[in-house]
């Protein structure tokens, strides 16, 4: 019976990587570099080489492990084909069998948005849950979703991409995805600078500063009762209430598991969510549950790791 | 092996159902009375007569048949325990249990509008696709969703109730489902009439009659280029491209599949639901087909014997 199963979290800058026991303890935790050149491919052989030293720096035989698992920035299917990973310039290939054939290990493979979800089901603020949306508000708003203790994939791979679902007509800029209107242009970090912006612009008292602010001087602002502040918060917590409201309409999830950097100003953007949600949404998902994520920027090595599991 | 399977489909008034072989092809289809009395306690029991007896009449012993697939009006877990079924006056027990007791055989229950949605992908309208959205677009508006050949049933059996998805601010009347803006005011057959209504109030030049119009005749005007009927066709389509937008945001769907009376319509309606989805709807889910359902009311049976093979 193996004792100990990796996970590992792509980024376009950093491979995260994590040795836990299969109960989930964590082993060890580290980072490597991610070298993106040459159309990305050194990235599984340095993950390959840092899984091997581990497991000889902890003397553990390969029996010993259960496999690998591993989230990436893109599209995977249920086989482990990536579609082309921008950031890492990868092309078409499967990761399960490549970094298989390096390893010797059972290998793996989810998209990053839906294993942190996975993760946090396991050990983070979803436990207890086995059907949860994964919400990060980021620089982007990412989603990844779980049903039954199941990543929902979606045909293409792009299930759970609810930060661009439409949420306003007549947005005159455009999000990142070159839609107008995506909930991403109103509840990510970026989205809620811009909001700031704006309720800024009308005159609106406050403490902030258009120039400088960032998504935490807006939530510290609400929490000391700034005018701007509190009405940027307003508007946030429509978009998104009523944007979840549409997500459990679809697919009626327990609960939804909020992270990303803006879910670090803490229970006080929980109320804004909730109150417009429950108005919107049908009866049978107004019991759903709003909780905070806790497993920060390792969600992506937990999930990775119960993706073998 | 066996080569017979039976669907059935419970409505409020009357059970279809149908005996097919195991590859899909109609042996035999009839009817009989739903009876509600008493807690609904008969439904099963006449069930499993007209099984029976059906079995006799066409000399298949219950070793020939691979079991029974139900369709139920009201949520269904995966144990296939019933969580009350208003219309049936049902309260909460486990149909594949009772069922399978009655008939010595067995029995797989879902929820109907989901196991339509599987009868479409088998035989229907939703033909090559593993993965696919169903919108009912009738009285209301339901939904049943597919993921690589599986139903989505969500948390507590309300996955897919796209109908309720809150898509307008303001409305001033309430959908049946205690909400204000539901997809369901603007797209059913109910809502295209109110939205007739709305728009021959505003004195808009039509053919149409306000106190008896129905959402057949609102699309027969719209073929024959009535400017009311045209604009109704405009919002109807708004509402539900957008609308269904956000479920691709959600699930990434392969194809869309519209059944229920509006799509008796035909092909006219596909245009205005997909001119106002493709601008609104995340660019990994533009390739996504609307199709029209064609197995109309017999979805169900189909669905329901596809549910146990």
């Amino acid at each position: 019976m193996a004792e100990y199963v990796f996970g590992v979290d792509v980024g376009g800058t950093t491979v995260k990587m994590g040795l836990f026991t299969t109960g989930g303890e964590v082993v060890d935790k580290w980072e490597i570099p991610t070298r993106t050149e040459n159309g990305g491919e050194n990235i599984l052989p340095d993950i390959a080489s840092a899984v091997k030293v581990k497991c000889e720096e902890k003397s553990i035989a390969a029996s010993d492990v259960a496999g690998i698992g591993i989230g990436v920035p893109g599209p995977v299917d249920a086989k482990g084909i990536v579609h082309k990973c921008v950031n890492l310039n990868w092309d078409e290939f499967n990761v399960n069998d490549r970094l298989g054939q390096l390893t010797g290990m059972k290998v793996k493979a989810g998209n990053d948005a839906n294993v942190a979800a996975l993760g946090e089901m396991w050990k983070g603020g979803g436990q207890g849950f086995d059907s949860t949306v994964m919400v990060t508000l980021g620089t982007g708003v990412g989603g990844g979703i779980i049903m039954d203790g199941e990543m929902l994939t979606g045909s293409c791979g792009a299930g759970g991409e609810i930060g661009h679902i439409h949420v306003q007509d007549g947005e005159p800029e455009a999000c990142g995805c070159g839609n107008y209107g995506c909930l991403e242009q109103y509840a990510s970090a970026t989205g809620i600078v811009r909001l700031a912006k704006r309720e800024l612009a009308k005159g609106t008292k406050s403490s902030l500063n258009a120039e400088t602010c960032t998504a935490k001087d807006v939530w510290d602002a609400v929490k000391a009762g700034d005018e701007a502040a509190l009405a940027v918060a307003e508007t946030f917590g429509e978009y998104l209430g009523k944007g979840l409201a549409a997500v459990a309409g679809v697919v009626n999830p327990q609960a939804f598991v909020i992270g990303g950097g803006v879910s670090k100003a803490g229970e006080v953007i929980l109320p804004y969510i909730e109150k417009n949600y429950m108005p919107a949404v049908f009866h049978a998902s107004r019991d759903v549950k709003f909780v905070l994520a806790t497993l920060g920027n390792d969600a992506g090595i937990f999930g990775a790791a119960k993706l073998v599991l």
